[in-house]
């Protein structure tokens, strides 16, 4: 973290970013809202949900208080109804990438789009981490990424008799190949992987068979050693077989399904006080050392800490309430959802007896 | 607090008792639940959802994370229902009385219903108080409680011929009489107020009117001063109607309904480290200055406290760990009610792959 007047470049201002959007950062926006902030989140994952989404989304949570059983999606649709009288600008599909302190005690955080955000507070809820496609580790590749090279490419142009190399093993991988044969009929296909051996749903294996068999989609089982580049395109892998034999895969593109996993990534960077992996913070205020950032949910770490989505809402409460008071420099008492006629004009309900 | 070996009583064994019974109280069950530690549930309402249910049964909540909205009522609902699969020992309409500490460490609760628990951990969920109804303050009145007193009375014999006194401007009072008067034909009934003005919803009130025309109810309005009483029997209650003059109004029975309010009682003599009227609590563990009592909910205080129910909930589950941890002598790992076989069990679901 740097000094930096950064007055130069446009930028977006805001009371507050969330940095994370799974259930921790949906309340802590909610949560924000209620004080009257204005936030923007900011996920790397293309959706809202986070871990709860990406790791159990079809699976039974049973001890969300009040929610006697939901699967991690059926939270993320609560939650977002429940976000939803309050107006959060949205940066999916992002990463936080750097954020400066600037003069005045505002942060700049600047994102993987680009964007420019001058804050007055940063909310942490970035969970395990920013969920991120595993990359692959081969000398010269990553210089080809958004052109040759992709990872868990959504909608990728695709020219006439392009030949396209997937790469994994995994039913991503799978249903990639299976995805581009019939999305692209001139397309060239090969599925590459070290064993040939997948893991995916048994349909889904049971199509794959049947492309291969009329030679629709070919299947490779190799390791890849490094790249072959001609006028700065990446023309082909070099590939060394079960048997231990080279080989030379020429190709036009290459997808990528190697898992998505979650990274801490620069948030390590910012002279925020650790322990291990998590951020320490203050359980009175979910503040961490430095005044203004804050962490909630698993990330952070302080006595008696649970990896609970129950808890993280508890923080993040707490956090909002620090952060109203850290930024008037007052006092902020405690106003009920079911009384309070400030409350409700927020959250755009009427009740008898709100005049105002 | 005193010490006892309290061994000649017979009393009941348990892991846990939960003073109160609203949200917070409800959730530190299902929690203890969770951790395979049974629990007794007391409250001094004939009902659960404590304060919840009092004071806003039927008014919306918007802040419980991932209910955008629900009622007081509704949300103790869903908790019940949460808590449908853990077995919960139940004494409801009681109020915990006493509190002893036993040599062995454990505690002796005595209920006002004359239950002993004996018991591993306690757990203070009282919110603001129990709520037990307000009392008329007489000289020698309290004596007659039971008998020919009744506060709130849901279910009193009445003899034939009867003189019913019933005591109170508000809606319950309204209510308890025209209830009286259907349910007991032959009984002579006397709405007793300072003023003759009732606080009770329109058609209650035109039924008070038509049943007054009639003379099947009279309405009196005057102060209490005094009772006489005859061969230890409350005989008359001696008034002042608003012009000053003195009144004696003969009765058999008076029903007293002057409202339900919420008092700490004994609890507040339990030695426990107080910060005015609320229990100072470790936020780490929730437990209060005595090791093995633990405070959750509105009747605690610690550094950063807001008195939201969703803050309840997250105190709970700490608690129930801390206390889990304290009774074990050893640590307790976080298990995910996604992914734990032991807690599927105890929820009574049944997911693949939970073989034993």
């Amino acid at each position: 973290m740097t000094d930096s007047a950064a007055t130069a470049t446009p930028s977006i201002d805001t009371d507050a970013v969330v940095i994370g959007a799974g259930p921790a950062g949906l309340f802590q926006a909610f949560q924000l809202g209620l004080q009257g902030l204005n936030a923007h989140l900011v996920d790397a994952l293309p959706h809202a949900g986070g871990q709860c989404a990406q790791l159990y989304g079809d699976k039974p949570i049973y001890d969300v208080p009040g929610i006697p059983v939901c699967t991690g999606r059926e939270l993320v649709d609560l939650l977002l109804r429940q976000l939803a009288p309050i107006p959060v600008q949205w940066h999916l599909g992002s990463q936080v990438q750097a954020l400066e302190s600037l003069a005045d005690g505002r942060f700049l955080l600047t994102t993987s789009a680009g964007v420019q955000l001058r804050t007055r507070s940063v909310f942490i809820a970035a969970g395990v981490g920013a969920f991120v496609p595993r990359t692959l580790k081969i000398d010269g590749l990553q210089a080809h990424l958004g052109r040759q090279l992709h990872y868990h490419p959504a909608d990728v142009a695709v020219a006439p008799n392009e030949h396209i190399v997937i790469h994994g093993g995994d039913e991503d991988a799978v249903a990639a190949a299976l995805r581009c044969a019939q999305e692209h009929p001139t397309a060239r296909i090969t599925l590459l992987h070290r064993r040939d051996v997948f893991q995916a749903a048994p349909e889904l294996l049971a199509q794959l068979q049947a492309l291969r068999a009329t030679g629709r989609i070919a299947v490779v089982a190799a390791q890849i050693n490094a790249i072959e580049e001609q006028d700065g395109q990446l023309a082909a892998l070099l590939l060394t077989d079960p048997q231990g034999a080279p080989q030379r895969l020429a190709l036009d593109q290459l997808w990528v399904y190697l898992g998505i996993s979650p990274r801490l990534g620069p948030i390590a960077d910012w002279g925020l006080a650790m322990e291990r992996k998590q951020l320490q913070v203050d359980a009175a205020t979910f503040s961490t050392n430095l005044p203004g950032i804050y962490a909630v949910g698993d990330i952070n770490t302080y006595a008696g800490k649970r990896r609970l989505i129950l808890c993280a809402f508890h923080e993040a409460t707490l956090a909002a309430f620090a952060a109203a008071e850290w930024l008037s420099g007052d006092k902020v008492a405690l106003q009920y959802t079911t009384t309070s006629a400030r409350l409700h004009a927020i959250l755009g309900v009427e009740h008898p007896g709100d005049s105002d």
